[in-house]
């Protein structure tokens, strides 16, 4: 499997992502040694089986850098100077600001940084997984001045990880996660604030939508802080275009003008069909059917049954429990034409389902 | 089951929420008679078996007008005045206007408005289900005016359908779903509408949040369009609270403004624990555990047998699929403190589990 260099593999930073790119290394018999600035992280790493610990004797080929942006091009910095052999790779959420502080570090040319879109709403190295990249786009952000062979070995990383390598430089990578990750999350977070304003009966009306476009707002906000903050120039811009879009609506409002709303909305329903679907492949509407799910264990599982002898594929699957009733409703996706299928083949076996 | 008048129930408008109104009445057997604009609809409601057709010789006690937002003061107004011992409801998603175009209509006094908050992706009677308000919200609405008889029928209809009735004035309504629904759609369409200035390659990096936030956004256009309109005003109003928080952290960002921007952030991390969990229990925070299932069938199946096997009842459950790898992650919810006994129950059984 493994195309990456033989010889020690340093991760420092043994929080969740470091954890996990060590255990997934493992995984593969690598020779994984760790660091840590926190004693307990780095016992608890090894314990799970991450790797041993770095120590001064070992000269490592490559170097993983997953510690908290703040610090990250003082690490990286420092491991370029300490091993002048070794290729060196950050895996931090905002690239430009770091590659900026790296601009002028002798032995920069063998870094590349990297980016993968995964993480857990729990940190620290007892919430990693070694399967955590799986399916995970993972950037991979060379600068002018990076070696092919400092690249090579951070798309090796990726895809030895299971992950999917994207190249592209640091200003594109940081633009794009203002779009895909940042800015909705500032949205997510907006939207949710007007519920402090609510009485307690209004949120009784709430639905399953209001707590898709707000979920994310539950975030941790000290990570949250330091992303925004670094990422602050490319957020704003696309802020700024989302306000230019928000005065056009409240306008729109105020003044009846469905033309100028319809357009807004629909510019919203284009950007929905450009998210690409499963696999990699382009974008589809699935078909969506709905199905009754009584309160009890078993009953996922008794419809998951039934729906594999249907026959027909799930391609995504969500449950949502309302207020009041011992009822969820199920809503399984499927590639689209097959909804029928499937409804009336559940309809057949005894379940509530609809589209 | 039923604590509603004897005699026949009239359901004008034979859509996805009169059709489901109509079946579900049906289900209790109760004299169920149907109208439609199209003949069309009309006809598929009844071979669905929702009612007969509503005929010049019968003489309904309750009228539920089914109808689009644009035509149903008139509807209802015609209904009061055709039959003068009736007691009439509505569905529409926006109160207070209708409420106010009946003011002076004689009979006004046996009308109750009504929201069930119940749905679905696509429309039209072939989309109804007897059990589409099972745990769900239903909104009830009396006037100023409304004789005692007229809000019981409407609550009593509600509890027949499996809804959970909530007494609010229409104004209350219409500020409350602006919060919880019309403003989280616009900021969904806001977020979903800056992915068209993306390249492709920068939506390659999109991930279950973005899917989240973004996903109401590709809903029906003109039934919103309709809908922002009737509740302009709330709306309006909701969205430049929204626009104020926003130019806080436009302007924060440009000034490096942590203490603004983390007061944003946690403003909408308050927000979401507002929200009413299931059954109508206080919001709680669910544990959250991650599993990795192949893209094969029977994989989930397998895993909800496991997972009920290990006694712990599953609370939530979502499915995401990503690019690129045949393999999804199952996000599976349960009561705070049993994610660690479902991680180590599935990890026993070989799955990959993390938190």
């Amino acid at each position: 499997m493994s195309d990456l260099p033989s010889g020690p593999i340093a991760v420092v930073g043994c929080g969740l992502i470091g954890t996990s790119v060590a255990l997934a290394l493992r995984s593969h018999d690598l020779d994984v040694r760790l660091a840590d600035a926190s004693a307990q992280h780095l016992e608890q790493a090894v314990a799970l089986g991450a790797g041993r610990p770095l120590t001064d004797d070992v000269t490592p080929v490559l170097v993983v850098v997953a510690v908290p942006p703040a610090v990250a091009a003082g690490v990286v910095t420092d491991a370029l100077g300490r091993w002048p052999a070794a290729l060196v790779t950050d895996v931090t959420s905002v690239k430009s600001r770091l590659q900026q502080a790296l601009a002028e570090v002798p032995g920069a040319e063998r870094y590349a940084g990297g980016h993968p879109m995964a993480g857990s709403e729990r940190s620290g190295p007892t919430a990693a997984s070694a399967s955590l990249f799986e399916g995970r786009p993972w950037a991979v952000t060379p600068t002018s001045s990076t070696l092919p062979e400092a690249l090579d070995v951070v798309v090796d990383l990726a895809l030895n990880l299971g992950a999917v390598p994207i190249i592209m430089d640091a200003t594109a990578h940081d633009r794009a996660v203002a779009v895909v990750s940042h800015v909705p999350q500032v949205m997510s977070s907006l939207t949710a604030a007007r519920l402090n304003d609510a009485p307690e009966n209004h949120l009784a009306l709430s639905g399953p939508g209001l707590r898709d476009v707000t979920r994310i707002a539950g975030s941790d906000l000290g990570l949250w802080l330091d992303i925004l903050g670094d990422n602050a120039r490319d957020v704003r811009a696309v802020l700024e275009d989302v306000r230019a879009d928000l005065d056009r609506v409240i306008a729109a409002l105020a003044q009846a003008d469905a033309s100028t709303l319809s357009a807004v909305l629909e510019s919203g329903r284009q950007g929905t069909r450009l998210i690409p679907g499963k696999h990699g492949d382009a974008p589809s509407r699935l078909d969506s059917v709905h199905v009754q799910v009584a309160d009890r264990p078993g009953e996922l599982s008794r419809l998951m049954t039934d729906t594999g002898q249907s026959g027909v594929n799930i391609e995504d699957l969500r449950l949502d429990h309302d207020l009041g009733r011992p009822v969820g409703l199920a809503e399984i996706s499927v590639a689209p034409g097959l909804g029928d299928t499937l409804v009336a083949a559940l309809t057949e076996r005894g379940w509530t389902a609809y589209r």
